[in-house]
């Protein structure tokens, strides 16, 4: 039996599904079935979300867990009186806010997840167009606007990683991928030898490598164990010769890596 | 003067930041300045983020702000002591959710934001790449397995938005670009024709069109506002005769887009 998740709001609903994302997580075999109900900002919309949480609640033997991050009171009042655990994400702190910060909050919606400002656009547009423009080592005569190049053998999580960072906090990042041509000595490849100081390696369990090369190219040199095993040590051979930091993201998520190359490195966000 | 806010957490601090930024773009005109502490997971670690929270404190004449998502109790009432309004964002809503759920929450770190489930992390990394070798037109082949297809002029929003759906949702998105080429008649391009279920057009403000295509290739016909109003008529010309549901991103954010799609379209998403 799963328990219906509802995050409601008059927005997005982003904030609200990840902090009760989070919450739920620690409740560890329950089953949650989660729906989302965003842009919940007349008083008709807000009936309809009632109707839909009081119908799930009608038609499972749990109750409903609601979370709201509802700014207009006229539709939250509405929302919550549904026959569901209804939890307020914002109400529950805007108080204890508004007295440090004295003055009352705004209850005036969309303001979370901005409505698209100029700057904000532009800087998140241009870092997504860095990032895709020097993928992969197929450009190389970008580095120097970059704040971060990422290294790693093929399939260690740079691309994935340099899109995050640029989409959620608009840095420029590029990466060049390590290959048996640059493993000839322990040295830097001339390509970015000369922007040591914004480089961060990426590693990566052989075994889980070879995994993720098998579902590319299954039975190729390219995804066999011994190839992955012999192209990860000569690259942590680089990162530890050249005192390069880096981190091995073998099993932890896209958001825990970036984060944690913002934590090691003091690189500085353009978003916030 | 900016008051400091910190956002503390045992792992990367995501959810502390979503909500506390949530929060605080409530409180319109103030200036905060913002500092992640992650991983904070010793009490080594804690006492260093309590000095760290109280050197800000003692230099600034506003009280600092503290989010908190930290779970291991030891760490959480070490920072608990600084001097700042501590604001504990899991604690808080734990209690209700664990009488609600009849089990005890987990003090275990680290749920929040995934050990990098590997199913989840191979639907994240497939769906990447899926948006990166559909982008733009450049390859067709692939829009039979698409969950969407973007359609829209360049520089619409399509690239952004659909590495967006990939890295946050695992959605597999593709996108068609409209050129003169498909602006003969208000019929579908033939690439996008037999998909007409999947597709989702953007549109934009030819003003705001003509400005970001200004900072590309200025001076250009390409972005001269005769062309872009030229080419959002034509295309919206295209979406209104074929019934291709479609949305004005002028003025929101990626985050409001995607949400916006998937509320539209009922488009499941392939992550929680």
């Amino acid at each position: 039996m799963k328990r219906p998740v509802f995050y409601v709001s008059d927005r997005t609903g982003i904030t609200a599904e990840v902090l009760g994302h989070g919450l739920l997580t620690q409740f560890d075999g329950q089953n949650f079935e989660h729906t989302m109900i965003p842009f919940v900002d007349t008083p008709e919309k807000a009936e309809q979300a009632l109707r839909k949480i009081n119908l799930a609640a009608d038609q499972s033997e749990c109750r409903p867990l609601v979370f709201s991050t509802m700014v207009n009171v006229k539709e939250r009042n509405i929302v919550a009186r549904c026959n569901g655990l209804f939890i307020d994400l914002f109400e529950t702190f805007l108080g204890r806010l508004e007295q440090e910060l004295h003055t009352a909050a705004a209850t005036v919606i969309g303001r979370a997840h901005g409505v698209g400002e100029d700057h904000t656009y532009k800087t998140r547009i241009d870092a997504i167009n860095f990032a895709l423009k020097n993928d992969d080592g197929a450009n190389t005569a970008g580095y120097s606007d970059a704040d971060i190049i990422l290294l790693g053998v093929s399939r260690s999580g740079k691309t994935p990683t340099c899109l995050y960072l640029a989409l959620q906090y608009g840095i420029m990042a590029a990466n060049y991928p390590l290959t048996s041509d640059d493993f000839d000595g322990t040295r830097l490849p001339d390509a970015v030898n000369p922007f040591r100081t914004r480089l961060f390696g990426l590693t990566i369990d052989p075994l889980r490598l070879h995994n993720i090369r098998e579902e590319r190219l299954a039975e190729s040199k390219y995804a066999s164990l011994k190839q992955c095993q012999s192209e990860i040590r000569a690259a942590e051979h680089i990162f530890q010769a050249e005192n390069i930091p880096y981190l091995d993201t073998s099993n932890i998520s896209i958001e825990e890596i970036t984060t944690t190359i913002l934590h090691l490195t003091g690189l500085e966000r353009r978003l916030h």
